[in-house]
């Protein structure tokens, strides 16, 4: 039975065979290759059990004893779970602290086609987005405004990136998730979708708190040096600043798109009266 | 004079006894004993010269040909200046890629007497924040939002920690900032100027989206992974939650700090008809 852990069975070391296989996963090409991707930590192994996403689930020792309910869901599932010293957790992990409990799951990325949902009302565009800290941590923005979707669009980081798992703290196996080279299409898709497209730009000529944001929308973000393409803006609706009512020149990526995608999903629940 | 540099002049090395002295400052230790610290970066050393904050500007042959304009800004301003070596600027940088050009600076916190200003309209306080790099980026944020001035309280790192100055992009020196112990104090005294206290708090009744915002708010903040102490939290006029509208369980500070102090902003401005 794949599915149980053999009592008294030698963890894996750091040498194993599958462990070694699974700390490839860490470079992108591999990830590609394989169609799989590490997740780490208690958030994002649990969020990945609740998808069906997780091939292999490796747990040390002790976090196996922290927290056996992951390792029974893990079981419920069918789920390979394999026992693992301290330091093949940590060659599995890419923190500095590793919380001794990684699976091995399906990529999550889906194509544009289906991916937004009838009546989607806010998504968010991330385009040509390099670090995978910033790109988690919009995903958990997006998540917690309650976004139907993230798009990773143009040169974006691949979000399956362990930065990225990291940084997402479980919010990437929340919503659906696409990457797209071709950035038209992406903004195609959320326009054909029915959505506003707003792009965040600090020279835009209208002001966030100008705006009324009921409406559906995409935000669209941009590179962190270098914002977003000229071509970009002219096929959005309307550029959009955030005002800068004190000394600041900007904000940086993740809390700019805090307050833009906030700023709609609150907009909208109270026009909606909810 | 020395407020020119000698043209020719050798510069200095890691070695150097300003240089040396100056590397001192990375350790919090010796800001305080010296009340000195040090801000490194184009747009940081601006700012401290604006601010009239600069004792030294120590600078590399290629960020001298790089901003011309600094090094005249510094020498108008009588400030000493002094070429270093790419080695020795990297000793007093704390980054990965240094930017050949920092400054010894004043510290910048005041005491709480006088901190706020007769109308202050927005103030955000930080309470027992450990990482220097979310101080600074809420730093940032406030002042973008335009605040009045930034607490830090408790046990807060110290703003003027390299890993702040760097991530505040500047706004360490755009706004008043005060460093409390006795955290009473510093909601008093935010009290005591008429501002109506706010707590974000994952776990209160009050969500952000049912609030009337735009009379004068002190926003508070606590630790990024214990929150608030619960004295602060009975302290406080209304603990406030961010509503999560999708599967994240939470949002980190700095986002959910972007989120309260521009929600506030822009409240304050629309019922102002401004």
């Amino acid at each position: 039975m794949s599915g149980t852990t053999q009592p008294g069975a030698e963890p894996f070391t750091q040498r194993t065979p599958r462990v070694v296989a699974a700390r490839r996963l860490t470079r992108r090409v591999e990830r590609d290759r394989t169609g799989r991707f590490l997740a780490e930590g208690v958030n994002a192994v649990a969020a990945a059990l609740e998808r069906q996403l997780v091939r292999e689930l490796f747990v040390t020792a002790s976090a196996q004893q922290a927290h056996p309910e992951l390792v029974a869901a893990a079981h419920e599932r069918g789920v390979r779970v394999s026992p693992v010293t301290d330091r093949a957790a940590a060659a599995l992990s890419e923190t500095v602290t590793p919380q001794g409990i990684v699976a091995v799951c399906d990529l999550l990325d889906r194509s544009l086609d289906g991916l937004l949902p009838p009546g989607a009302r806010l998504v968010a565009v991330l385009v040509d987005v390099a670090d995978p800290g910033n790109a988690g941590t919009v995903i958990r923005v997006a998540d917690a405004a309650g976004a139907d979707a993230v798009i990773l669009a143009g040169d974006s980081v691949d979000p399956h990136n362990g930065k990225c798992v990291r940084a997402s703290a479980g919010s990437l196996f929340h919503l659906p998730i696409a990457r797209v080279r071709d950035t038209a299409a992406a903004l195609s898709a959320c326009r054909d979708a029915g959505l506003r497209l707003l792009a965040a730009h600090g020279y835009a000529e209208a002001a966030l708190d100008s705006l009324d944001l009921a409406e559906p929308v995409a935000w669209v973000f941009g590179n962190e040096a270098h914002g977003l393409p000229a071509d970009v803006l002219r096929e959005v609706d309307t550029p959009v600043r955030i005002p800068l009512y004190g000394g600041a020149e900007s904000l940086n990526l993740a809390t700019a798109a805090a307050v833009c995608l906030y700023a709609a999903a609150m907009a909208q629940r109270r026009s909606s009266g909810g």
